[in-house]
């Protein structure tokens, strides 16, 4: 690994390793296929834009660990892993994007090297870039292997975040404080929306004088007037409008760790609806974070939430926040944890969440979240942005 | 759809449909299930990013055609499409990333309501977005069904641009000129990369006065001195050095069309290896560029690219093009063609490349790409930045 690229010690890698491994083995797998690029990221340090081609982290219950990926992407691996070069193991370029031949034909012939080809391997089956056809090429290829469902098992492991990794949610959070306040003074009507998405991509990238700003795996969500009922749109060259409100979904990043923070944009004086709203969710907030302690669940915070919503006469039915971490495109939740009233997860003090009061109406939205750290004496903000109605 | 949100007539999406029915006839299809984001897109005008969670367009070959996606993206479908609200179907949220139940748990019965469950049913095996998991849903919720692999059947028929398509293709080549123009005013040694990085996304993002910035499909790709050699390696914090070179992967997007143009920027007075190379691609650009004329093939080109790095003492192993067009992250390609020697695809006007020869070495790289368009005069490039090493 090249210094400047690394960002924990050996240890810590070693010691996730070994974490997933005891995962691996409550689970009876002797030998585990990890495509998800946070996962992939999390175990070794790899980090890379190559995630659009089949690639892997490859563990064994045993000593077994090597990155498996097209050739030309070696050089990521020795530049952000620790992995030696014998365990940088390629397929070659003619297995790329090909209908006939599949890069996981290939890496099934390394198995079959290795002897590691026989008894349970875990997949993910439901984690991004791992796609039905990878695991068809692996089920026709390893005939004497039994494949389980590993989705989510090494996410697991990443719930709980070490005092390093909390810092550099922490600097992800210096970055987004960054962008509101770019927001705030560039924001006006008349602007077209890309401009203002210029300016919030800028912001966010230039990060500060210590921390550099890391590309988010979500880019800027932004929506005005009925538009603001589609909270996943993404921008284009219309204008913003006086009078009229904008969510705006947008993150910090920092070494690929994330701190979404989304804020409500208005430009004139708000109409009582926004500013109810404000109020409602605000108190939500203030009453929520002091929950963000261990021993609570998920469920417990989620419905406490719905409650109060539904005291105020507002209604959500869909979850209210979800892990969050390191991550890469298209998602920069954990997918674990969700703040829904089903979800049984007892907090742990270092689990990180999106605490994410979104409410979404036929043709407005409303947007107020915090990134939240449990803490014994309860949830800890990671950014400080003004939490209101940004007004304009 | 909104109006201010249609790029496409109707009746362009009504002939992209037809030729996608064509196309499962000859497939002996009875229902397509397409979940690249960039297919929807195609064949619905479909746009937002909600791909991190399971949706998809659903085709029959007769008049079938849907849009199923998480409840709170309807709005985002009812925005960007011409799809009657009847044909906009959501699932629950507590489908989402859950372990026990599946988003396509719930197409299925969809389906089966719809009595289309039985026959040949299309799926994008290899497709980004479409997991092993969500096949394994369909094939246990759907026994009647015959599931055959689809990848690439939407993709194909994307092939040949329309006007319209081109129209904004060359826009995103407005874009990236723009791009190339800040880089060459701000960029110096001393620079932290993510500084640099911030420029570029705010340049891309700004566009121009008439053409705004989309986001690209994949964020720019940098790599200085050794890093170099690693093609798909992000930034970081660390700073531009005097006497150095590095690669610059990026391109322009509009309305979600892309044009990818690379090149290599040099601070202080390029090494001979760097002239050296620079020449021999630049002469390759010149020589292909007359040959993307219909009747040619991939395979000849990229024959004719190899020759004549061979005969300057290079050798390249990999593919050295690809088709593009409309997408979405992670790859800006459109997994079809390649220029690689094994591929016998016959050009034909309106076809669109990434020419991309890009050369590795152990500790350095280079790159000099075009986006260029097939026309019965020859290869039309997408964009005008100049054609050589970048020195300051």
């Amino acid at each position: 690994m090249k210094d400047s690229r690394r960002r924990f010690e050996p240890a810590e890698y070693a010691a996730r390793q070994a974490k997933t491994r005891l995962a691996m083995e409550k689970q009876g797998l002797d030998l585990l296929i990890v495509s998800d690029p946070s996962n992939m990221c999390w175990l070794t340090g790899f980090d890379g834009w190559s995630f659009y081609v089949h690639q892997c982290v490859v563990m064994g219950s045993q000593g077994e660990l090597f990155w498996f990926g097209r050739g030309i992407d070696a050089p990521t691996a020795y530049l952000t892993t620790d992995l030696a070069q014998s365990e940088v193991i390629t397929y070659p370029d003619h297995y790329v994007q090909s209908p006939e031949i599949h890069p996981m034909d290939y890496l099934a012939g390394i198995v079959k090297q290795r002897r590691v080809h026989t008894g349970k391997i875990g997949v993910e089956k439901d984690n991004y870039y791992f796609s039905a056809r990878a695991m068809e090429s692996l089920t026709h290829c390893l005939p004497d292997a039994q494949f389980v469902d590993a989705t989510g098992l090494v996410n697991w492991q990443r719930a709980i975040k070490s005092p390093q990794e909390i810092i550099y949610m922490q600097r992800a959070g210096k970055v987004i404080e960054q962008v509101y306040q770019r927001i705030m003074q560039v924001a006006e009507p008349g602007m077209r929306k890309n401009e203002l998405a210029a300016e919030i991509l800028h912001a966010g990238t230039w990060g500060t004088t210590d921390y550099y700003g890391d590309y988010t795996a979500i880019v800027p969500l932004m929506g005005m007037g009925e538009e603001a009922a589609a909270c996943h749109l993404t921008w284009d060259g219309t204008r913003l409008e006086q009078n009229n409100g904008m969510f705006l979904e947008l993150a910090g990043a920092h070494n690929r760790y994330h701190c979404p923070v989304s804020r409500t944009l208005y430009f004139g004086e708000p109409s009582t609806k926004y500013r109810d709203i404000e109020k409602v969710i605000a108190e939500s907030i203030e009453i929520l974070l002091p929950l963000f302690k261990p021993g609570n669940t998920c469920g417990e915070l989620a419905q406490t939430f719905f409650t109060h919503l539904h005291n105020h006469g507002y209604e959500k039915n869909n979850r209210c926040g979800y892990s969050i971490g390191m991550s890469y495109p298209p998602d920069w939740g954990e997918r674990t944890m969700s703040l829904r009233a089903n979800d049984p997860t007892i907090l742990q003090a270092g689990m990180c969440f999106h605490f994410m009061p979104g409410m979404w109406f036929d043709d407005w939205g409303f947007e107020m979240t915090e990134s939240i750290t449990v803490t014994e004496q309860g949830g800890l903000c990671l950014a400080n942005v003004p939490r209101q109605l940004l007004v304009k």
